[in-house]
Order: structure tokens, then C-alpha cells, then sequence
């Protein structure tokens, strides 16, 4: 089968012919219809610090997000069948960890992580335990339910309290940001502030639901948002971006007694006044690593097939799986012209959309 | 000034002429603009086995539900000026009992109801004390401000646990299951059933957002909504109803590990089969009273200002204040013809309404 | 192998030679040092209207409560060895339902419990799937470890809200009405209240840190505790007896704002004051169902190793596995003279106790 | 009367003769029993960074902890009566803001402080807003009663979340930190380690119920911990000291899924591992401030009246007020030799006491 493989330690990817993987009794076979490139994929791609720490085994197909149809199912298989939709959460997690017993197999101790850990999804056929393994409504388009991994985030982040009638701050532009804008504006949230240093994904942000954006490399943050908020901040700040400045604009932006969830990672440690920015304000801050297996998977579906949400603007570009290293020079871009690539390795699919988005 | 008095023990309700109130310290008097009549009005008016037991002082003008201006701040006011647009929530609570003490003034043990416990709104002028009394943003219609109270049930019964991504079953179709919803409904319910007894009501249910509606003395209610849910039932139950059926169903309606809320208020104990329906499922059972003062107040701001949420389908009657005798008929009538019938002491803004929608 | 096994439907428990059971790969097979006897264990001894609805396949070895230790690991095992120490949470989830999908395995839809829908572990050996056991620590006694899943179910039900600093009542003097009482006291309860039939099962409730006790036979149980509290009535309730007397009076208990968990198991649908009782109040009404797995385990295991929790007292008798008919009578006396027998497998543990509790 | 105050900018503290304050109608007068010395005390004796900035009108009264009874009561009282045994929040809020207007009084916008933003307690007499006032037990030493408003901070810190059992860090070992000791002691926590600098504080850590006291001068903290919790860490660290090290030290510690108190103010900005300590192991982190009022003083009554929890070993040195100069002294020697010093302006209460402390 076609595979995105990172071969070889040093910058680049390559697609190779390589065996269909086989199968162990817990996994289930699936034939891949549509990837999307995460941001950790541009890490192995140019094969970065972050990279080089963490990856273990070389040559690695890469990828994480996808949707696909079963095709086989191991011995203990017991949720799905051939032909079923699914999709993964890309944690793979250990059941046996501390964690894992506690109920929060998303915070395994032992995590594997597809496509970083074990061979990934940028494939014709990937293996998943059926652990991870999420069944999609038939009728959710392909390319909408390869993103769900990323989406799930977004509404695990958001909706770890509730933003009706809230006023958030999101910052961060990138995909997760994007999505963070659409599950708070279908979650009821009374004013969406976002801040972002892509004009091109501002602008869909603004398309997705946000009040306000905010170029972050144009003005001051803090003073412009405390305007906006007549001087109290933000109920809620969803940090989106792992940008140090970010988190620390975010922070200030937090009203008393509001929340925060912090999910973008930043590469080192960061600066924070936590006497005045979490300690006098009162303020509850969430750390937020995936989504909730599969509890944030339940609501995700909710919104997505009764229409609530519709993520679909963040998927800029439609390509075919061969023309991956285009997809990837369009999410390297500086300023982005991209958010969010979707690969299909089913040509049909690709066909039936009937456009052509680049 | 005109009021709205219950003059006597017996049923009916009069139009008098009695003296503007005298204003506390601790009070503001408002000029009030429109009023909504409240089933609590309605009992009021029957003088049914309810108002007789609590009802302590007639003659009392009642009503609870209002919008109007600040003419008059008493000497320790602090937080409203001349002008201010008002409304009210309609506990007025004590400060100094245990659940004041706890941040909990809405189940104040010595609560006084605006227009059951004291002189109501269904005035020219009355006086609220301070902290009962909220500030509605200037361009929030009259109308919509004098239904806050029950939209604030609506608000605090739907988010006491977050709805975005989950079926919500709403069992009655009175005003406060009409508003509940559209709250809802704004704050991304996935799929949102509903129930009552009359088409009328549930017609604008259905325009508020309800994705399925059913007439409950038409069929299994249970049933029907079983297999709407495949068999699960659902995430949320909000019983607005009061109704002992409704309950009973509401219960065995909400999914293992799931959230039910109760707001209506059955007039007598009703038979519940705590083993199967609480116990077994595990489920959370909010009692839900009044609003929280004033966190949901702000939300309900939030959702308002912004165009979220719009309950105004639910104010199907607009009538001069003069013309109380027929509001209170057509919310009466069997079946009903109205959901919430507001009345206006400033005739320039029925004027300005320019439409007749008796 | 000897084991306590129901042989035929109608009153009654046999012992009898049985073969040790065969493993599966995803299970576990125990040799059992010491069993409990739960209230379920007699239903089915009398076969009562429950047993005979519930129970499916005779002949059936009965009972769930027990300590032992690992003697064989199925071909998937991951998590012990032979020579654990272990214990069972009684429920055995199927890990593919919604419920167990939502992190909420106690819940499964399709809940199998040890001893009564499978064998159980009244018997020399047992087999046990993987992710049902629970290690224990190896200083822990065989007696105790024995009834932790009852244990577990006092600690979520206490728990499931912070106790410290709180007045509490906790309705029934059976062994989880006993063990909550021990809960609530190494929690920080700041006034502990208990009612119960039995004064010998009481009296056990005052050593392990009832502040007060109450013969609910003997006197207006609401009466009592609402002038024990000032009128205001408890912070929170446990309502571990299933009566419906205890049900309606634990509910008036509750003061405004406040708690109350359900766990006792009412034979049939009860009557409840809805509207005064949980809606005017405002209370939070949880439904106890297992304990959650395996959360409450974990903080099981931190009460019990640091010896801040000591179920002991419960433990009132300690009999020969052999003399189990003598273990069950004693529970069905009435008034009762025992809490909780166990019974001893493994002889050389009852010798080492050096005690003689009959 | 005799008043403790600041009287000049610079070092220095002096005993004066100054009026009796006068009496707002919302205000109590109360004669001052027991007072005791608080590390914001110190802050203004030493006429440090922070106290040039923050106090505003000199010559003033300092202080914030103490018991006392009513003398007098305002006109608009409602809740004291003269006799009536009180202590106050030293958080003084302006009910107006929309902190207050949310619940959350305690966060207040306008927030001013007792004997830092206007006259305090260290006189024979003080004047208090009757909504910041508590009454005590008659029964609870005025002692204790005079040192609640900092160990509610310890009660709030430490109870944000439960903590029965499990394992519990305490970073730091001033009052605050000494007496979460005793509280998490008190509510059930299974394992408690604590950290600090002294000592002399240390060894009452240990008296109050800590199962292991490290010396944060003297070994690796982060290290003898993750040995202690199998390399686990805890489920819940509570950070009293302010100390960036500290604070650092406790992100470090909280489990996977974990819960972190920040209580103790860094006087500059810290560093922190945002993406290793925070969101990888999807931590929640509470910015503490002051005490809910008064949900945090019914728990800590409770807590205190019942007996479960005593602070008393904190209370080292017990003094006559007119030996302020020597408390201060005390609380400044490094290393620290006392805890907490309690000054005495109702002599016969400490003759009572019998003992001598010093």
C-alpha cells in the first residue's frame, strides 16, 4: 500500500509502497478514505527538536487524523464491522496505568500517540485498537470526520464549563482556535473574541461565529479586549495558540472568578503573575491534553449530525493523498493560506465534492 | 396611581386607584411600562386552595413580572440612578438567614414573592428593594425585560450542567418550557424533544427550536421519545411542567449517568420509582427554584444583548394594561390560545409596535 | 472444589463440589481466602420475588464479596501476577456500551454482576475478568479487603460531594449505612446523625462516630433531627436503607441548598413531597449505583492503607466458610445481632485472628 | 482607646490614644478581645514595596484578625445583638460590582481590606459592616476565634474539591500552610507531606497530623516526593508559601488529573512549565482568595464547634497586646521561633488561660 513515511531521521517525508499491517486480536483494519495534516506533522516533516526528543522508530508512517471503513476486525472484537465509518482518537491509551483506572485514559501514563508512537493513518490501510476507535454516523462527510481528533479538543476546551451567555476570549488562529470559535458560538456564547496573526484565518474565524478579531501583531491585546469588556475581561479565555504572549495576554483577559483553559503548548517555560493574574482573580485554569474517551466524542457527534456545528470552513484545501507535499508547503506558509488540508486517498470522494479549492 | 389589586378573599382580580408607594431607604421606586402576566397571577385570581393558604394581607396588588424606569433611589441606593431601565427578580430575600449567608439568597428561608407576599408591579409605580432589582441594557425591548423572571427559570433549569452536544427532553409546554427551549436551543442542544398538551403552544415550540414535538395526551410519551433516543433516552431531562405524569415519564427518561431537572411544581406528592429511575441509572436530580442572583441574570444578559436568544415568539399577546380582565381570559382558556400575554402601562410603546396581534 | 451454590429455584443454599472454572484470556483465576455476606446473598437464599425475576441460570454459585489471591493470569492479562493479593468491584461491565463508553462502567447497559448473573466467588476458587479486580495493598487484612465493594459503595455515596465541616444524616443501620457513618466521620462530618431499627447495629454506629442515633421506631425521626439542627436540617443526607419511611424523611431532612445521595434500594415506587421537599429547597439528589471504577477504589485503598478509615466494627462476626448456613441465619435475625459475617476460606487466617466473635 | 498604628511613612508601628470610632447604620461596634498577627502585619510594620504602594491613609489602625463582642449596632442592623460573640472577614465588599453581584463577594471589585484600606482591629474597639461580620459559638475560645480568617483561607485551599482519601502536598509552613495541615487532616486525606523552611513550624506540621515533613533548604523537594508517591505524585498539592520555587515544586508533584491550590502570593512573576506541568497532565489550578462568605465560616464552624479540627498548636505565643512590639518580634526571627502570636487586649482572658507561653 501508499504511505507517508518518515524514513529517515532529518527533514522530509516520502510516500513508499509498504506492506498492509497485520492485525493483533484487540486492532481493527481499516481502509483510510480522508486524512488532515496536523500540526505535529509538520513537526516530523521538518523533523525539529520536538521531533528528533520523541520519535522513536524510523521508518514511521506518520498521521493521526483520518476517516475510513472497517475492513477487518480482530479476534475480541466486539464494536464495529466490516464496513462500519469510524474514525480514531489518537491516543492510545494503556488501560492499565493509574490513569487509565482512574477513568481518564486520555492522561495515560503510557500514552501512545498515532503516528508519532506507533505507524499512523497517512495510508491506505491503518491498524487502531478498538479502544480508539470512534463509529461516524453514516451519513457525516468523510473529510468533516477526519478532523475530529482536532475538533474534539476544541470542544473538550471549551465546554469543560459552560459558555452560554458567556463572553469568551479565544486566542490562537490555528485550526483548534477556528474550531474553538464554532463550538462556542453553538454552545451560546454571548460575545467571541478571537486573536490570531493570519488575516486569512481571522477572516474565517469571523465566518465561523467570532464578534471581534484581533490581529495580535497589531495592537495590544489586553487594552483592546478590556475595551471591548468595558474593563472586566473575559468569563471564559480559551488559549489556543501556545504562544508565551498568548497565555500571558490570556491570563490578564480572565475576569474574576472566570476560567481558563489552556491547551496550546508552548516549547519552553513561560513567565506568569500568578498573584495577580490566578491568585486575586480567583480564577479556575484547566490544563487540557486531548479530548475525554469517549464522553467529549459523544457531544462532538451531537453537535456535528444535527447540524449545531459545522467545522467545515476550517478546511481550506481538499488534495489529493499524492499531492501531500503541497498540502504541507500550504500549512507552512508565512502568512497562512491554509487551516486545515484534507488528503484523500479516496479519489472518489475528492470527485464528488465537484470543486476545486486550491 | 391604577393597580391591579386583589380586593378581597374570593375569586377576581380589580383595577384601583391607590397611592403611590413610599420608598425605604433601602428601596427604588420604579414607573413601571409593561407587565406579563405569571400562572402564579392566575392562582391569584381564582383564589385557589394555594392563594388562600399563602396570601396573608388584602387587599395586595400583584404581579411580579415587569419593566420600568428608576424615578427614585432611596437614601442608601448605590446602584441605580433616575432613568435606569429595570426589572426585578421577584424573590426579595432576607440577607441575614442561613442560605442568604451561603451565597444562596434564592432559597432565602424568609423569602418575600413580589406581588404574593407584598405589593406587586401590576401598577403605574412600584418599589423594589435595591438588591432585587436588576439593570437591563437600554435597548433591550420592554416587552422581552418584563419576562425575565421566568426566563431566568428557563435559564438556571437548562444550564445547571452544560447541554451543548446533548438531547434535551423538555416536558411542558407553558411559558417557562417554551423559554427552556430556546435557551436550548442557543446553547447547542443536539436534539431537543418536547411535550405538552396544547398545538398552540407547541407550534411555537417547534419555531423556538424544538427537533420534535408531541402532544402527551395523544400518545405514549415515553415510547415515542425511546425510540427517538434509540432506546437510551436522553442526556437532560427538564421537567417544566409540574404535571405527576410528566415527572414519572421525565424520569424514566433520562440515560444512565444522566441530568434531570425539576422546576414545575406538582400541587401534591406524587409516586416515584426511585430504584429504577434515580437509583440504578445514577442520575443527578437538580431541584431547581428561582434564578441564582445573580449569576443567571448576567448569563440571560449575555443571551439577550447578543441576539442569542430570542423568547420573543413566546409573547403571543400584547394588550393595554386596561385590558388586564382579557389577558387573564386567554391564558385561561382550554385550550390554550396564548403562551404569555404582556401588558403595557406605557401606551406609546404598544404604539410603537404597530401591530395587533390579539 | 467446595462452593455455596444455588441448586435449584426455591429457598435455600447448598454446598457443593464443583469444578474450578476455566479462564479466558481477558480473566483471572483466584484462589478466595475470605467472603462477605451482602443483603443480595440472602435474597437469594430466600428466593424472594427479586431472585426469582433476576436470576437466570441455576445452578449458580452465589456471592461477590471476597478477598483472595492470584493464581493464574489469562493469555491478555496485564495488570497481576500470580500471588496478588485481590479483590473484585461486583459489577462487570461489557466496555462497548454507551454508558461504558462515557467513562461510566458502574452503569453499563449491560451490567453483569458476579454472583448473581455469572458465579460468584462463594467457593474455593473464582474467575474473575481483568478489569473488574482491584489489587490490594499486601498489609491490608483478608476480612476487610473481603468488603470493599460495599465499602466503596459508603464512599462514593459520601463522597460524591465534600462532607467536611457538614452536619450529616445517614438514614439505615445496615453494613453501608454503618460503613458511611466511619466515611462521613474520617471526612470531617462535622455532626453525624444515624437512624436505624436495630440498637445493636446502632450501637456499632456510635463506636465507629455517630454523633447522635435514633431508633427510627421509636420516635418522629424528622422531628428529632430537625430539633437536633436547629430547624434548619442537614447539609446533606445518605439514604442507605431503601425504606420509603426513610426515603420521605431523609428528604425533609435536607435543608435548603443541600445534598442528598440515594442508595438504598426500594422494593417498590415510593411517594415523594416533590415540590417541597427537592424543588423549593433546591437541593442536589444523586443516585448511587456501584462505585466508580475505579476512582472510588483509589481513594478506598488511600482511606484504608493510611488506617484513617477503619471498617472493622462492622465486621461482627467471623465464621468457617463451612458454617456459612450459621453466617446467613444470623443476618436474618430479628432484631438483628450481626452487621456483617464473613466467612473463612482460607482456615489459617480465622486461626490467626486468635478470637472467638460468635 | 489604646489603637496599634501606622503613624508615619516608614518602619515602625506605635501604640496611641485615639477615639472610639463612630458608627455608620450598617456598621457593628465591637470590643476587641483577642487579636492576632498576620504576615500582612508584618508587611506594614516594615513599610516594605508593597505597603508604600498599597496603603493609602496614614495614621491608621492596623490589624484584621480578632474576637470580640458586639457593643453596639447600627441603625439598619439586622443580625447581632451587643454581647454577641464575632469575628469578621477582613474582606470588606461593596455588594455593587458584578464580583458581588455574582456571588462572589470575596472577589470584589472595590474590595477593601480591614486595617490595610481602612482603620483595623488592633484597638479596643473596631467598627465592621454587619455583612462581613460572623458570629461565634459562645463556646470557641477567643483565641481561635480570633485567627478564622486565615484558617479559612486553609479551609477553602485545602476543601475546593475533596480530599478524603488521598494524598495531599502542603507547600510551605506559615500559618496558612499549618493549618491546611490540620485540615486536610481533618477531612480525610490519606497521606499529607509537607514542605517548608523551619523548623520549629515543621514540628508543629507534624503534631498537626503530617505524615512527612521535608526540609525545602535541605534535600531535592521534587524528588523525595515522587519517591514518597511511587512516582506518582499527589492528587492534590496545596501551595501556601508563595515561594516561586515552591510553586514551581507543586506543578511538579500534582499528578495526572490532579488538583492544584494556589493560595501563597509570589511578589514578582514566576516561571512555569506551562505545557509539562499544567496541560500534559491535565491539571485544574484554583487561584485562592480570601474565604466564600460565608459558605467557607459555616464549614469552618463546623469544623471547630464539632471539635474535628484544632489549631491550637499553631497558636505559639499568647501575649498582652501592650507586648505587641515583642509578638512582632517573634513573628520576624529567623528562623522563625513562633507560629502564630496572639495578642491579648481582654487580660482576663489570658490570665484564664494559666499558662505562659512565651
Amino acid at each position: 500500500m501508499k504511505a507517508i513515511v518518515k524514513a529517515k531521521k532529518g527533514k522530509g517525508l516520502e510516500m513508499h509502497e509498504v506492506p498492509i499491517p497485520s492485525l493483533q486480536p484487540d486492532e481493527v483494519l481499516i481502509q483510510v478514505d480522508v486524512v488532515s495534516i496536523c500540526g505535529t506533522d509538520l513537526h516530523l516533516d521538518r523533523w525539529d527538536g520536538w521531533a528528533q526528543a520523541r520519535v522513536k522508530a524510523i521508518p514511521q508512517i506518520i498521521g493521526h487524523e483520518f476517516s475510513g471503513r472497517v475492513v477487518e476486525v480482530g479476534l475480541g472484537g466486539k464494536r464495529f464491522r466490516p464496513g462500519d465509518k469510524v474514525s480514531a482518537d489518537s491516543h492510545i491509551s494503556c488501560l492499565v496505568c493509574g490513569s487509565c483506572l482512574r477513568g481518564m485514559p486520555h492522561l495515560c501514563e503510557d500514552l501512545v500517540i498515532l503516528g508519532v508512537d506507533r505507524d499512523g493513518c497517512f495510508a491506505e490501510y491503518v491498524v487502531i485498537p478498538e479502544r480508539s476507535l470512534w463509529k461516524n454516523e453514516a451519513s457525516l462527510p468523510s473529510d468533516i470526520a477526519s478532523i475530529q481528533d482536532p475538533l474534539g479538543n476544541a470542544i473538550y476546551a471549551t465546554g469543560v464549563e459552560p459558555v452560554a451567555g458567556r463572553q469568551v476570549v479565544i486566542l490562537g488562529d490555528g485550526p483548534v482556535g477556528l474550531f474553538s470559535v464554532a463550538v462556542a458560538r453553538a454552545s451560546g456564547a454571548s460575545k467571541i473574541m478571537m486573536t490570531g496573526l493570519n488575516p486569512f484565518c481571522l477572516e474565517i474565524g469571523r465566518t465561523m461565529g467570532a464578534d471581534r478579531v484581533y490581529r495580535a501583531d497589531q495592537m495590544d491585546i489586553v487594552d483592546s479586549i478590556m475595551d471591548e469588556t468595558a474593563g472586566s475581561g473575559a468569563d471564559v479565555v480559551l488559549e489556543m495558540s501556545g504562544a508565551p504572549k498568548a497565555i500571558s495576554d490570556g491570563l490578564k483577559l480572565v475576569q474574576k472568578g472566570g476560567r481558563f483553559s489552556a491547551f496550546g503548548l508552548p516549547s519552553k517555560s513561560i513567565t506568569v503573575d500568578f498573584s495577580e493574574d490566578i491568585i486575586f482573580k480567583g480564577i479556575r485554569l484547566y490544563g487540557i491534553n486531548g479530548r475525554k474517551m469517549f464522553e467529549t466524542w459523544f457531544e462532538m457527534a451531537g453537535m456535528l449530525n444535527s447540524g449545531r456545528l459545522d467545522p467545515g470552513p476550517v478546511l481550506t484545501h481538499h488534495l489529493l493523498f499524492e499531492d501531500f507535499a503541497k498540502g504541507f508547503q500550504m500549512m507552512e506558509a508565512n502568512p497562512r493560506k491554509a487551516a486545515k488540508v484534507v488528503l484523500y486517498l479516496n479519489h472518489a470522494l475528492l470527485d464528488e465534492r465537484g470543486d476545486n479549492d486550491e
